[in-house]
């Protein structure tokens, strides 16, 4: 299904706000058309490297292909033992974090008639690298905590502006995944 | 710092492992080199378009430049009103998850004495659109679950492989954020 924006609908941060309120009122509709699975694939290239692909989902009620597929690596610093062929997991789940936070406020904002000029984040993780060589020590093995510093610009008050990034917030798959957790099945196939 | 290979280390599964061992002595002697503080940076481009940066870290008592910036474009689907400029955030969640599960996996076999020839792992996870929507009906706004298959191969029996991927499983640091959650703090700047 392709996405082409006709002169009578109303554009706003980019988001075809006519769409996005068609999809919602077909969802009310049928609560099938919201059920999605996205997929990806994992192949061990050597040492820390590894690389990933993306291509189809499910979602709106059936299966849906992609134009392009998505190929991203994955790598360690020389310091890990890496050899930087990209940036490591950890890092790649901070990239996650901020894109979703910023995509789901900028849709709200959208939708809510909220003009936003900019948007940018820093974030960072700490975590101490005895968890994942098993060593005693670490309070965990994953990130202690993640800090996140956004700037946003826009046609509307401070507080309004902070506002859409709150509910970016309060929306956020990622930020729901990440901050709560989730069940994960590993199967190893023999 | 570079990585160099000499030639009396003894390398497995691509990972240096006498590094890695002189690594684990260097922590046990000085625990403030497990500290590790990744970041990155977004920037909001136009609907569900945004980019992420990353350079530099902190990590074994100082901080780390690299010589390369990882720059990775995030994007929605047609069907979720982007252009397909890259995958999304959801997706590149499963890429980090998939990819930290591998590389500790291949770490800790290279220590343990395992040979790893192939590790290929097929990944999905499953959401509801309504919570992301802010509609009423959803469980939750991220993946209600995720799903991992995994294929490993090497010079081991099957029962050594599955127990090296279940180590993987145990230490990653992306398999404990996204299983157990972590804290998040987002500051909004005016």
């Amino acid at each position: 299904m392709k996405q082409m924006i006709q002169e009578n609908q109303e554009v706003r941060n980019g988001v075809n706000v006519t769409a996005l309120t068609d999809a919602m009122n077909a969802i009310d509709q049928d609560s099938t058309l919201a059920k999605f699975v996205f997929r990806s694939k994992n192949q061990w290239l050597d040492g820390g490297h590894n690389r990933s692909t993306i291509e189809g989902f499910y979602g709106v009620g059936g299966e849906q292909a992609r134009e392009t597929q998505f190929v991203m690596d994955a790598d360690e610093p020389m310091v890990l033992l890496g050899f930087d062929r990209g940036a490591n997991p950890v890092e790649y789940l901070l990239h996650a974090l901020a894109a979703c936070v910023t995509t789901t406020a900028v849709y709200h904002a959208a939708a809510n008639g909220i003009r936003i000029d900019e948007i940018e984040s820093r974030l960072e993780g700490n975590l101490d690298l005895r968890g994942l060589l098993g060593m005693p020590g670490a309070n965990r093995n994953g990130y202690e905590q993640i800090k996140i510093k956004m700037k946003v610009k826009g046609e509307a008050s401070p507080e309004k502006l902070e506002e859409a990034i709150r509910i970016g917030q309060k929306h956020s798959p990622v930020f729901d995944i990440v901050s709560n957790g989730t069940d994960i099945e590993i199967q190893v196939e023999k």
